[in-house]
């Protein structure tokens, strides 16, 4: 038999494949195709090495490998044997080695103005200045070999927390602070540490439905809360089971209100009475063009019951990804009790960037940038939208943020009218969509975000909607 | 009462601080302190801003201010009124606006060799080289301004798709690949992916801790199944109730056993017969010294049963975090319904730097200088270890990998091992820490990484460790 098997085997010396991963792949393919069977033996080494004219180290490499990966042994000492191996009991859909279909593209609709994000326009922001601070960071690579610091660089804490007592009212500790890319990793860190505290966590309703979704995936029962004008319906959260609430308080999502102080204490006061915990996302209270932004409800937190969520991502562009949340004390130690289990997974080159462009001021004359910026487009915006629609819609908007809803007097229902907005190039948000319970019937409100459109594409953009929905 | 009021506003005009912003706080600070009411009216505008000799423009902001956030209101039209706000109903432990008291410091003893962990040698990686692939991304800002493709940027996909080909032996479609900053992201995903499919996964125990933590956090039951010398105990797996199964058969972790083909055989034909989910860990196959790397079992899977997970932070240094993830088709269609649920968070300029990496041939480059590099620490390694344990220790290591368990003939137990340890700056890691079930008794086995041990500073650190423990 030995001379049979050594006699079928052509090797390529071109070089091209080492010469003992050309003999692997033989004997490799001659046992899975059964034409070596279990307690059949190889030839020896060295009467193969003989045969074929090469050396005996090549022939043990191609037998070592065989041997790694479980295709023979050599329990007989001298000899290499075929294993037994449990055959693939199933018809094979594909050859191993071969590409899997296509899978069935998801339909991406060509969109030409996109209305339905958030994400920031072409002259807001400076890369060429960014890079600068990138760079700087090579200057200290020894840094770049570690995963770093498991909360987040120290550094990038530091300049969160003066930002946080200077623009934000809140006074934290840097040790508080636990950085990441994106609140929902963030999330995905707070539903670990408060597993234990909870079952069930109250949402706005209509509310951030990415946020809602995290919880769920960990198992949270979703309590929704009705919306009033002035923040959530208090006596539904009294009458809820919930020991955590989960809310926008400075300019709600999507609804754009304002939490009210009395309605802030009164919240502050069911949490303290019902050992309960306020999640506080602040997402983007920096763009408020009129005023100064509403204080978060994080600063009249005196008892430690607000865990506050901070995010980069509308004042820097957000392909770079840099959240973070602030632990009341309580929660900072259970934490740290399972912390290690947890990589943090925020670039560490971003980081130490956004650290040092922080500390040089950038990061305020960013904020003062873009609030200028925006609020022009706003205006624009504005002006676009009642010359375009004129009394066919409503505008509801306020002094703050990057979008508006628009009450449109349509014979369309919301749905329809997102699908003809697509139609023709135009992607949309509908306020409906964010609704856990049943959204209220004849909700006809549609969100517009302008940040991205181009100042000079606006009335285009918005001639197209008209358009499609009349 | 207005006069009083009036007469007790000091305003500073020195600019530092916008005259409306002091009106604002005033009010704000009387209000909370309780010397103004619910009811009280404040100045009309005129009648304050004649008082106090500035505009009336500076009043209106102010008022507009407190309107904003609720403590006035104007609802009697001509004039503000003070809003009834609820109080805080329980004794502050501190004033909002004052710092939290410093929270308990985590005990960090001062390690000065660190075992513990596969961190990069600091001749691992040419940073200038990398910083001229980031440097590049810049090139194409208006990529930067959004939050680029849901799955990772295509061109990254596409290059580890080529990898994966050449590598390891696995075909897949770049459809199919899902960029994420490190592993643990990537299984929050994916445990949103599989929820539906079943409430309980197998892991090979000891094993992953950091994964299995993911699917605890997420609501699964953890099946431990037992090792034995060529992977999971496959009786036990048929016998549990399992769905789903967590390993990395080309090394495992943390005993370095490698599955050999016939056991893979088996793997995928229970996955097959029950209808099954095979995650594949493949953290660090890259570093096999000897023969070839041992393929991956996703390059047997022509089912479509195996979820494969690969990850750069063994071959780039773990701050770059990126690693991604290979679904089979029918996850594939699961994880699309939801995808637009979650934001991708992996940075897209070292998303984009790295594309440009691979398909310049560096990252072959990268992989063959960190095998070299690594192959001879390992030999310096066990060397060393010889030589300062001589026979108290029993070396277990195989041709692969960032480290090697000891067996230590020692009368410490393993936990007093890693304290002795730790007092003399020296951290070790301890394979019963990472088991679910009870680990074997009498099991004194260390784990110890050489990647971060400089060269030349090893046998000083393993004389430390000696002198710890004898």
């Amino acid at each position: 038999m030995e001379g049979d098997i050594m006699g079928l085997i052509l090797l390529d010396y071109s070089r091209k494949n080492p010469l003992y991963i050309q003999l692997y792949q033989y004997y490799k393919t001659e046992i899975e195709q059964k034409r070596l069977l279990a307690g059949d033996k190889l030839p020896s080494i060295r009467s193969l090495a003989q045969s074929l004219s090469i050396s005996k180290i090549t022939v043990e490499k191609a037998y070592q490998q065989l041997m790694s990966e479980g295709y023979i042994d050599n329990n007989e000492r001298a000899r290499y044997v075929v294993n037994k191996l449990a055959g693939i009991a199933f018809a094979s859909n594909r050859q191993p080695g071969t590409w899997p279909v296509n899978p069935a593209k998801p339909d991406s609709p060509n969109i030409i103005y996109d209305f339905s994000s958030g994400e920031m326009d072409l002259a807001g922001f400076d890369f060429s200045l960014w890079k600068r601070y990138i760079n700087k960071v090579f200057l200290n690579k020894d840094r770049l070999f570690t995963y770093g610091d498991i909360q987040g660089e120290e550094e990038l804490r530091q300049e969160i927390i003066k930002y946080l007592q200077n623009s934000r009212g809140v006074y934290a500790n840097k040790d508080q602070v636990i950085i990441g890319p994106g609140v929902q990793s963030l999330l995905n860190y707070l539903c670990s540490v408060l597993q234990d505290k909870t079952q069930s966590v109250a949402f706005e309703d209509p509310g951030f439905k990415n946020g809602r979704r995290i919880f769920a995936d960990h198992g949270f029962t979703i309590v929704p809360i009705k919306m009033k004008n002035d923040g959530i319906d208090m006596d539904q959260l009294y009458a809820s089971e919930a020991k955590m609430v989960y809310l926008s308080p400075s300019h709600q999502f999507p609804t754009g209100y304002i939490m009210p102080v009395g309605k802030r204490n009164q919240l502050l006061n069911w949490a303290e009475n019902s050992n309960s915990i306020i999640i506080e996302d602040d997402y983007d209270s920096e763009f408020r063009y009129f005023g100064r932004p509403i204080p978060a409800l994080k600063g009249l937190d005196t008892r430690d019951r607000v865990v506050y969520m901070g995010s980069f991502s509308k004042v820097l562009p957000p392909s770079i990804r840099l959240s973070y949340m602030v632990l009341p004390m309580n929660l900072l130690a259970v934490y740290r009790e399972n912390a290690s289990l947890y990589h943090q997974a925020t670039s560490t080159i971003e980081q130490l960037a956004m650290a040092g462009f922080m500390a040089d001021g950038h990061f305020e004359r960013q904020i003062r940038r873009l609030r200028k910026l925006y609020y022009e487009k706003k205006l624009l915006f504005i002006k676009n939208l009642h010359q375009v629609f004129g009394d066919k819609v409503e505008i509801k908007e306020n002094e703050s943020g990057l979008r508006i809803i628009l009450n449109v007097k349509s014979n369309l229902s919301p749905n329809e009218m997102f699908l003809k907005a697509q139609a023709k190039g135009c992607k949309v948000a509908l306020v409906q969509d964010y609704y856990l319970a049943a959204a209220p019937e004849n909700l006809s409100q549609i969100i517009l975000y302008f940040s991205k459109i181009p100042a000079t594409k606006m009335k285009k953009a918005l001639k197209i909607l008209q358009e499609a929905w009349f």
